[in-house]
């Protein structure tokens, strides 16, 4: 006897009949006495055809006030769903009730179709609850001071979920997808992936960030900021499996500090190849020179991950950084044409084959040796590092695209991570 | 230089392309300088499409709570079409911004799926148009006291459109269709039948309620009370004919008595085979009969159209009315079962096989004879009259459904309707 929220992706959206399963599963957690709000996705493809709609009528120069109709456009989608979701939730014999964004009301900014919450109002919502209703709203959506709809960007409907979970003080939220958990890696790298029964929060939000594709990054940070137990769990299990099974698959995310004591030291292998690397070489090594190349990079708005200053030698040193692949050849032009005359260089180099491969785990703060494990298990199958970053709870390296399955395999396997190694 | 309120049914918003050329057609009233308010519908099929996945999941019962699902839903295919207007006008290089029902508000009752509009607040429009923007209004919805999403039911933009102009006290309210105005009759029955540079505000209703498909009779009735200005035209010209054409095009409803004075006495020809007609045979002829048949009638929410109380006979009469072909077996039931044993009677007739066929002008008001010249006109055809029903601007007749071309031709002709008879 809880109050919980669900939240539902696209592909279980995807049709009636799959709507309807979902109504059955809320419906069977209703029915087992809690007090039930589900945040729907739009249908599946639903939110790139009407982008694609617009984009066919688009003006030449994307102002806010485009956006706006944007946001106006695409919050369309799940209202749809909420819609449905709440018919068939009838069909079901409840009582149910949906709701936008705006009737909540959801409060953002108003930075169309990237808005951020600012305030959920629960009033409505409780009222709805107390009277035995489930109450579906709207994700991916809100409203802003002026009555205008904002979105708040793709995915942004975990982080709807999320944020009512938080405003209702909700027992748990579970986010159900088309993965059943959030694993040790990718299992289409390494088979012998294992799910993770629990993760912590700093552990997931650096898996997030790493392109591990299972929760959007803003819905884990403001899990952690508003300590909403969240789940990550599979919408494709039948729907009438018992509850109590249900209950505890998936991958809970936790926030309390002595579950943490009994992880292990390293919790996941994640990767992205979205990267490439630039370098400027020969760059005089005297103060201001970080900022002189990063701030003219800032500028251009253009974000930069990873950042190695080598030692100086004679005077000068080398200068590397990553950028998103699509950044790489902007980032090039940039600083032939700008930063590299001012600092008496033209030495640039870059490389758009390479790829991240980083180790997580909250353990890593209090025991030694974990990155040095790391770089020599890369060694021991011949792999070359080139840039190394390294955080509180991971440590990243940057190496050749073209090894990055071999070194995710070689770490799953040496920090224990394969099934039936190390149980967690 | 005034402010006008255009409204474009679904077909014309049927594709990005149609969209393009109805942001050209509005563009070039705004830089004629004047004052511009876009009221569309949704996509053609949209409507239906949203409200085909609704059945899918529909509950067995369809309560108040459904009701207001499917209005959540049926709702968002108008935002789309608002959303995407405005981006076409933005690329057009006009400021356009478009407004939800609720965000403007149109205030209206709670019965959802037909609701009434009750206000307008016209302050969030007015600023807009003061800065020079374009104002997009979704049609057919509105918001109730609670916040709730309500929709006026099928057809329903075409009353949002006339009930903005009307809040606005707009110069015109013109309404982009599929047809080029209002004709003397339907040209697919009578290829002469002629377009009607005016009609009366009286006429459009009588023909609207008799099935002339051209505007939602609640957008008529709308017009007459607040005096709105409302002209019928085609959407299907090209978008940059000379603005002073297309503003003279189509068929303007009037509402000045001395522009009537000039008319026509038989302005069309109207008719419908949707109805079916019922008699009650050998009732006695004392007060309360027709009570007690139509109250029993009426009781079953089943619309009455003609009544027909024959002159009694022997102490007893008959009594005819025609209802809805949908309800004719309903009709025949409920008299059978209940209304016919309290009256002594068990002589019940019906016939499905009917049509109603009227002639309407507000020039009836004035002239006499113009009923007999109607029933002169059928009995020439050899036309059998089964039932008469009159009212002061039009007269009807039910007869045998095989005949209704032949009689609407024969009117046409009788009354100096065909093309190169008495122009109007």
């Amino acid at each position: 006897m809880a109050l919980i929220v669900h939240k539902y992706g696209g592909t279980s959206m995807g049709s009636t009949e799959r709507i309807r399963n979902v109504a059955k599963r809320v419906a069977k957690w209703a029915r087992a006495g809690h007090q039930m709000v589900v945040v729907p996705s739009a249908m599946s493809g639903e939110t790139n055809r009407l982008l694609g709609l617009a984009k066919e009528l688009a003006p030449p120069k994307q102002s806010d006030a485009y956006l706006r109709e944007l946001d106006m456009l695409a919050s369309t989608g799940e209202q749809v769903s909420v819609g449905l979701l709440s018919i068939a939730l009838q069909a079901e014999g409840l009582e149910a009730v949906s709701y936008a964004g705006w009737q909540v009301p959801i409060l953002t900014n108003s930075a169309y179709t990237k808005a951020r919450i600012e305030s959920i109002d629960d009033a409505r919502v409780r009222k709805d609850l107390a009277a035995g209703k489930v109450v579906v709203i709207t994700g991916f959506q809100g409203i802003d001071d002026d009555g205008h709809i904002t979105t708040l960007g793709r995915g942004g409907s975990d982080t709807s979920a999320v944020a009512v979970a938080a405003a209702l003080k909700a027992a748990e939220c579970l986010i159900y997808t088309d993965v059943d958990g959030v694993y040790t890696t990718d299992p289409r790298v390494v088979p012998e992936a294992r799910r993770l029964h629990t993760v912590s929060f700093e552990e997931m939000l650096e898996m997030a960030s790493m392109g591990s594709k299972v929760l959007q990054i803003r819905s884990v940070e403001f899990a952690g900021k508003y300590r909403v137990p969240l789940r990550v769990l599979s919408s494709f299990t039948p729907w009438d499996i018992p509850i109590d099974e249900e209950a505890r698959s998936g991958t809970l995310i936790t926030f309390e500090e002595d579950e943490q004591m009994e992880q292990a030291v390293v919790s996941g292998i994640a990767f992205n190849r979205d990267e490439a690397k630039v370098s400027i070489l020969g760059v005089p090594d005297k103060p201001g020179i970080a900022y002189n190349i990063l701030g003219a990079v800032a500028e251009a708005n253009i974000e930069v991950d990873v950042i190695i200053q080598n030692i100086s030698k004679d005077g000068k040193t080398d200068f590397s950084f990553t950028v998103h692949r699509n950044d790489y050849a902007r980032t090039v032009d940039l600083l032939k044409s700008k930063v590299a005359p001012a600092l008496g260089t033209d030495r640039i180099e870059g490389d758009t084959r390479i790829c991240k491969v980083s180790i997580v785990g909250i353990g890593m703060r209090s025991h030694v040796g974990i990155a040095a494990k790391m770089f020599r298990a890369l060694s021991e199958e011949g792999i070359n590092i080139q840039m190394i970053s390294t955080s509180e709870i991971k440590t990243s390296v940057v190496i050749d695209e073209k090894y990055m399955e071999l070194a995710v395999r070689a770490l799953h396997r040496a920090f224990d991570l394969d099934q039936g190694g190390a149980a967690k």
